[in-house]
């Protein structure tokens, strides 16, 4: 059976970041998965639903939710731990698409855009046959970031590089570059580099109701942003945050 | 008098890539300034009337053109002529807006999103009284290029470094990075460095009906970019492209 994949940028929690683009290919799909991702994550998959309702008006489109398969935290290697899940969840997505056969356009609802510290087009790679595939960009937690802060990405011509916590931290600041984004901290990497000089602009749940953000000297503020970051986190189960940082 | 600017990011060239909050804040304005760039440049002024007619419900919206003053190609140091720029284009605004007396919410649609690449903020940060900003985050050619190839942006985990061709061209691969983007590139950067086991996913006004997008090695495709940019941009007058480079 041959199908069409959609990954269908939807922005970073604000259902108004959705594109007309993305609206249109929503209506055009036979079937939506959404994925359960079980405890905590629950509410971005009622997130998804929300979207879903909002802007569905095609009588034509069936959304079906799927388990979210989990890590195996027993497998060492983080690869492989990356590769077997990948591979868990692109069965989930074909069983699913089977047990609602003659779904000829399958959609994915995509977290900001797809191309960004996502898998599901690593995951797509991995269906068999392989359908053809068609991308929707989105709008990014970056970008929300740096809108809610009406701030600037990058100086005049500069560079810089995006990058994620656990290279902050086990590498330090990234060379050749004054401007640095931090995404996919576990917390607070941003302390384990010298503090001179360096304006952060943070933010958790950007584009969200929940949203927090906190600006200034990395140096006055980072004691601050733990403590939003923890109260955060304890009020709602999990927390997302994302932050832009330059020297000078 | 005082005001409210709104920056609004609109995508890159594909009016459905506008965003429901960009909408809704298109609408909420009571003047769009919309700026004239002359030759060459006059199909985005095109398009961004286009994008005002096709979603601005209100009556109560007006849409103004104003000459978008050039830069003096006279003045030898780039960061000055630039500044000087900025300033005249600030004080047309300024113009702009008292000749429309009563304005109290303007709003501004910026290519992409307003804080890449973009110097809409920097030259809003010279108006007197200083109006309250606002910015609706926008798709940006970044993911509209990786959406068109419907590739990743990074690998899993890895950073990566958004650059200018100038800046390729003067200084190489950047370092510390297995992949780049590569904005504002008068042409051909990419032939400057060594194309061994690099590949390219290259695109020129991605998201546009005129879109064009190559992709594979480089050391393959380079010729061929560079003959669909020569073609490309003597057929329209003009041309953007960006794209992606993954060493391996
Ligand atoms: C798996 S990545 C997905 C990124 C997504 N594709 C995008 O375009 O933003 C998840 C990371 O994105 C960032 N992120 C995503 N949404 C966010 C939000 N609403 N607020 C803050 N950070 C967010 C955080 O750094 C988080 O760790
Ligand atoms: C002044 S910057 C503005 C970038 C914009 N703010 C964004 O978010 O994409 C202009 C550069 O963006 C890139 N660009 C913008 N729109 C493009 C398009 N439709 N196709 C290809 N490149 C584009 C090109 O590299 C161009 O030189």
């Amino acid at each position: 059976m041959s199908f069409h994949l959609t990954l269908i940028g939807i922005g970073t929690g604000n259902p108004e970041h959705l594109t007309l683009q993305a609206i249109r290919a929503m209506n055009a799909q036979d079937l939506i998965l959404i994925p359960h991702k079980g405890a905590g994550k629950d509410d971005l998959a009622g997130l998804r639903r929300a979207i879903c309702d909002e802007v569905l008006t095609s009588d034509t489109t069936r959304i079906v939710e799927f388990d979210l398969p989990v890590r195996n935290e027993a497998t060492l290697d983080y690869r492989q731990r990356v590769d077997d899940w990948h591979d868990a969840i692109a069965a989930v997505w074909q069983a699913t698409i089977l047990a609602h056969g003659g779904a000829r356009r399958v959609g994915l609802l995509v977290w900001g855009d797809p191309s960004l510290y996502d898998s599901t087009l690593r995951i797509a790679a991995r269906l068999e046959p392989q359908p053809s595939i068609e991308v929707i960009p989105g709008v990014t937690s970056v970008h929300a970031l740096t809108a809610a802060h009406a701030t600037v990405l990058n100086e005049i011509g500069a560079p810089f590089t995006v990058t994620t916590g656990r290279r902050l931290r086990d590498e330090g600041w990234p060379p050749g570059v004054d401007t640095v984004v931090v995404m996919l901290d576990a917390g607070g990497a941003f302390r384990e580099i010298d503090a001179t000089g360096v304006h952060i602009w943070w933010g958790a749940y950007v584009g969200m109701k929940e949203q927090i953000i906190i600006e200034g000297p990395l140096a006055e503020v980072a004691d601050e942003i733990m403590d939003a970051r923890l109260r955060a986190r304890a009020a709602h189960g999990w927390i997302m945050d994302v932050y832009l940082m330059r020297r000078t």
